[in-house]
């Protein structure tokens, strides 16, 4: 069973990246991005997607050393072509520059489009809130959901993410959620583990009810039974990405998002401008307690599921996270050996780097395979 | 059965508000959003709520002619003390101030507290949308719905309204949604017209599921099996209203919350600084018709309803908006006497001022009582 330390991943991942022309920054920002989600639990987002990363740069998708170019500019927005580089690398660099302007302006919004997959889009929004500020990231992605009540793919499972500081700087809040009752990398997963899918989540391609990751078909907008507010907000980042700052709608985009490209739209507030950022830190502490001290839910109720705790946003991450620098992080054998060749094809010998090997009877841990 | 014209409820509203001490923008633009609620199929938000206006003004809870105050401003932001005046006259301030201060800076946000309850939050993204401007609102409400998995509430159904521009100047697109599966309005509406609830949408104070308009409970958090993605919603309108521009989180405000107020925050992008207005229009249609195109779901998945047509976002709104003012507004006997008893109370004869009475005998048809 694959289990590894961040360091290890670490440098599997940069070894990676350099081998296929990836510049230094490029190399250790999307490594870094790939550990920290398999450390908080996304392992969705984490290491099993340098095998597409590696597949995409092979056949010239992405483009390493690429040169994002402002084409639009105020003091406090900007448009970005990425130029097919490292969407992890585009969307940093565009919150960097939110970052800055808002610095300046209070707010502002950066989007970029010709860019390539940017990952766990909660990295970004992090970058905020490690400032002290309030990160706000959305991008669209292939058109693969339905709207509600139908059954072409429309739009993406277009990801929403906001983090806010708090009183400790580890544990910012964080919400990092598909419009979709799942992301598409949260189906791969399933699909590599062997899990299924909980009921009403996904139809087949003639609508039928399936909790089969295996068969091909779509995901749902989340919602339920008000599964057209899902679809409604899936719009919305449809608006504010392809529409504002890409070339279009991904649904009339479908050649050009078909390599799992995003557009990608980042804003920042300065929440100084507002309130002192103690007193900030302050009202997050009393909504912290507030909230954690809420009764429990002493049954099923519809589909939901009883928890043990009540958790903020974030706290699921964070939890996971400590969990994980301990115990390390688990890779499924499968994913591990399609990396392992995958690597090869290009001339990085994996066994060669790291020493993984040495802990193959020991079983991962619950929180080592939550997803 | 009252089913009125738009023109009568105008003059009954107008005339109650001017009753009661309101200046003349505050008595029509309130009622002008209460007839626009109903005209658009949102009667959980329509003229019903003139009987909680009513009694709330009476008690000195609302401040007929306050005056706003901007209490911290920057170019492109500001935060507003409503001085308890009229929720739904402060949000259209605080919304054309973002309007106008957008247009210089392409992006703004403008929050406001102390700010009575703001109504239908779809109107004021409507000011941006008409002006062909990007529109966002939030606010925050009482806290009544709990955190995922807890049974105490903490946080507000706390809305999310966005609208954008299309090729059509009377269709722009809207999304205008409770982060909770319903708003207080709609529970209390099917209360009044003795509809039960949707299965799994509330729990009573033990937290056993309950279908009961009338039992006291709780909304839970959208999601179904996934409904922390409501509850996380709903925390990032907590942050960015109560947290950012209020008083703090409603939660630990309950005493000021008591009499439906809202902390709003109403955010405004010029779409002129990022694309040309009319070729965001083509993208709009673009999408509307790809959207408009998709197969139709076969069969219920889950517990998803099945639509007779697909529809975008504000698509609801504007089809019933067009039966309605053919057909008039429906308003539920036992409502309708309440406002007339309250009306009275006050000094106000609606039965001398109107003439609704005329057509006793016709009954509403499907569109007018749909919820």
């Amino acid at each position: 069973m694959p289990i590894l330390t961040p360091e290890q991943l670490r440098k599997v991942g940069i070894t990676i990246f350099e081998k296929l022309g990836a510049l230094e920054e490029e190399a250790e920002w999307v490594t870094e991005c790939l550990v920290e989600a398999n450390l908080t639990g996304t392992d969705s987002h984490g290491f099993r997607s340098i095998i597409e990363y590696m597949d995409f740069i092979q056949k010239g998708y992405y483009r390493p050393g690429a040169v994002e170019v402002i084409e639009r500019e105020t003091p406090s927005t900007a448009v970005m072509n990425g130029n097919y580089g490292f969407g992890y690398v585009i969307a940093k660099h565009a919150m960097e520059l939110a970052l800055k302007k808002a610095k300046k302006t209070t707010i502002a919004a950066v989007g970029a489009y010709n860019s390539n997959h940017a990952g766990r889009l909660g990295m970004y929004p992090l970058l905020a809130s490690r400032q002290d500020m309030i990160g706000i990231a959305m991008c669209n992605t292939g058109a693969g959901v339905p709207p509600y009540g139908g059954l072409t793919g429309c739009l993406g499972t277009n990801p929403i993410s906001v983090a806010v500081p708090t009183w400790d700087k580890d544990r910012p809040f964080l919400l990092d959620m598909a419009t979709s009752v799942h992301s598409g990398g949260f189906h791969g997963l399933r699909r590599s583990r062997g899990v299924i899918l909980h009921e009403g989540w996904k139809v087949d391609t003639e609508g039928r009810p399936t909790t089969d990751p295996n068969v091909k078909g779509m995901m749902l907008p989340i919602g339920g039974p008000v599964g057209y507010k899902g679809y409604g907000l899936a719009c919305v980042v449809e608006w504010l990405t392809g529409c504002l700052v890409g070339l279009g709608p991904s649904v009339t985009n479908q050649e050009y998002r078909g390599k799992d490209m995003n557009d990608i739209l980042m804003m920042a507030i300065n929440i100084e401008s507002f309130i002192p950022i103690d007193e900030w830190k302050e009202r997050m502490k009393a909504l912290y307690y507030a909230v954690k001290d809420s009764d429990r839910m002493p049954e099923v109720v519809g589909d939901r599921r009883l928890v043990s705790e009540i958790l903020l946003p974030g706290e699921p991450e964070w939890n996971t996270r400590d969990v994980r620098l301990r115990e390390g992080i688990y890779i499924e054998p499968q994913t591990w050996n399609e990396i392992v060749e995958k690597a090869k094809e290009i001339g990085v010998d994996i066994r060669g780097l790291i020493t993984w090997i040495e802990h193959p009877q020991r079983t991962p841990s619950t929180r080592q395979i939550q997803m």
